[in-house]
C-alpha cells in the first residue's frame, strides 16, 4: 500500500489524513476531485484513495458515501481521524496588531471568526480557493500586513511563520477519513463494518425488522443514517457502521438474515478501527474554555 | 399566515416554494440567510419561513436540519415539494446556434451539463452567484449570443425569453421544504410528524428499541437519519419522520414511550402531508427518456 491518492492540493486536512494513514514511507499524490481518487486505484495509479466521510460538525460528507453507494466496488479498507485544526501564517516578524488583510477559503475565515473578531476586527478578509492556495498567496505578496488561515502542513510546505494556532471556534472538530483499496482488511479482533441496504417501500415496521438482527446480536452500531437513492423522492438507502468484522462467525449471520429482510445489501468493507480516544482529552480540555 | 420569509434572491427555487406554500395572496420577503429566515418568524418579520430541507439527489439539507435541532424552537407547520427544472434565457430571438457564453450559478451549470454539451458545446460557461441574478445580467448584457440557466421564475421576474425547458440532466429532481412558524398545524386525518432524539451511548440494541414502538403502532416511517451531535465524533441526533399527527392518541403513546427510552427527545411538528405523488408522472416519463 505504498501509493495514496487525496484530494490536492497539498497542505490541506486531506493530505494529513494520507499521511497519518501512509506514514513516512508512502508516496502522496493529489488528485482534483472525489470520483478521480477512487478512479486512479480502480486504474492502478494508487493503492489507496483517502476520502473524508464525516465532520463531527458537519455531519456525513455526501459525495463520498454516493460514491460507495453508487459508483465504486472499491472496498473500505481502514479509516483515519484528523482534529481540524487551523493556524494563522505570517510573514516572519509579523505582529498581530499590524495586520491589516486575512486570506484563507471562506471555511476557513467562517471556522476562525471568533478570533478574527477579537483580534484583527478591522482587518479586511479575503476569501480564497483552498485554506492551502492563501498560504502560498500570502508568501507570493510578501506582505507583513497580509496573513493565512489553514492548517499547519500549509506553512510547512509553503513558508511563512507560525503566528497563532488552533485559532478555530470549536476545539473539537474532527474529521473521519476512509481508506479505499480493491480489497478490505483482515480480522484483527478490533473492527468495524460498513455496509448499506434499501427496504421494500411502505411497509410499516420494515427497518425496525432490519436493524433486528444486530440487536440480537448485541452487535454496537457506531452510526446509522441514510442517503437519497437518487431516484424517487423518499426512497433511501440505510447505512450501517457497526463493531466486528464482516468474517466473523456472528456478523456473518447477521448479514445473511440481513438479505432475507431487505431488497439489496452492499458490504463496504470491514476495517481496523481507528482509536478516536487519543483526541477526547485534547476535545475536552478545550471543550472546557 | 400572511407574510412568508425564504431565502432570496427573487425567482430561485426557494421563491417558488413560498409561492406554493402560501398562494397568490401571500406576501413574500427575501432573507439573506437560513438563520435570519427562522429570526424573522421568532421576532415577528414574518409569519412562516419555508427552508429547504431534502433534496431527491443531493440528500439532507444539513443546515436547515440543525437550526430545528439546535437554534430554534419553532415548530414545523407544513412542507411543500417543488420540482428542480432549469430552463435557459436568451434575449427575445436568439438561437441556440448563435450562442457563445452561458451564465449560471456553478449548480445550475453543472445540472444541466449534457445539455450544454450536446447543444452549446463550444460555449464558454461563466459562474454566476445565484440563478436568478444570472437572467438579469443577461438582460444587463443585453448581448443575443448570452444565455442564462435559471428557474422559469427568473424569467417571469427580471426579463428575456425562454429558449429550451426542462434543460437538466435528471428530470425527477424534487426538493421537500417545511414550513416553520410558532406553532405546528391541527390534525388533518393526513398528517406526518418530525421529531429527533438522542441515545445512552456505547448500549447495543438501544437504537432498535428505540424504533420498536413506532414498528409496533404500524406507523409508517417516511424517513430516517442522523446528524451530528456537533459535540464528540460519533454521537448523533436521530431525525425521524412518520406518518401520523402527534395528536392521535396511536402516536402520543408512541411518543410516550420513546421519552422512556430516549436521552432526550424533541418533536419538531406535525402537519397535513404534503401530496408528492402528483409529481409520479411527470418524474416516470422523464425517467425513461
Amino acid at each position: 500500500m505504498k501509493t495514496i491518492a487525496f484530494l490536492g492540493p497539498r497542505g490541506t486536512n486531506s493530505e494529513e489524513a494520507a499521511l497519518a494513514w501512509g506514514g513516512p514511507d508512502a508516496e502522496l499524490r493529489a488528485f482534483a476531485s472525489f470520483p478521480a481518487l477512487t478512479s486512479a486505484v480502480e486504474i492502478g495509479l494508487a493503492d489507496v484513495a483517502i476520502l473524508p466521510i464525516e465532520n463531527s460538525l458537519e455531519g456525513p460528507v455526501g459525495q463520498t458515501l454516493d460514491l460507495l453507494i453508487h459508483e465504486t466496488g472499491l472496498k473500505v479498507r481502514g479509516e483515519v481521524v484528523v482534529p481540524i485544526n487551523h493556524v494563522m501564517v505570517g510573514l516572519p516578524g509579523t505582529e498581530l496588531a499590524d495586520v491589516k488583510t486575512v486570506i484563507s477559503h471562506s471555511q476557513g475565515l467562517a471556522q476562525c471568526r471568533k478570533f478574527i473578531n477579537r483580534f484583527l476586527p478591522e482587518a479586511e478578509q479575503v476569501a480564497w480557493l483552498s485554506t492551502a492556495g492563501s498560504v502560498q498567496e500570502l508568501v507570493k505578496r510578501n506582505d507583513p500586513a497580509t496573513v493565512a488561515i489553514a492548517p499547519a502542513r500549509a506553512q510547512e510546505l509553503y513558508g511563512g511563520e507560525i503566528i497563532a494556532r488552533n485559532i478555530q471556534d470549536v476545539k473539537g472538530n474532527l474529521t473521519r477519513f476512509v481508506a479505499l483499496a480493491v480489497e478490505d482488511a483482515e480480522p484483527t479482533g478490533n473492527d468495524k463494518t460498513m455496509l448499506g441496504f434499501t427496504l421494500p417501500h411502505d411497509v410499516p415496521g420494515v427497518l425496525v425488522a432490519a436493524m433486528q438482527p444486530f440487536a440480537e446480536a448485541q452487535l454496537q452500531l457506531t452510526k446509522m443514517e441514510s442517503r437519497p437513492t437518487k431516484g424517487w423522492l423518499g426512497e433511501y438507502v440505510f447505512l450501517v457502521d457497526f463493531e466486528g468484522h464482516r468474517k466473523d462467525p456472528k456478523v456473518a449471520r447477521v448479514l445473511e438474515q440481513l438479505s432475507t429482510l431487505t431488497d439489496q445489501v452492499k458490504v463496504f468493507g470491514s476495517f481496523p478501527r481507528f482509536p478516536v480516544e487519543q483526541f477526547r482529552d485534547l476535545f475536552q480540555s478545550h471543550a472546557l474554555l
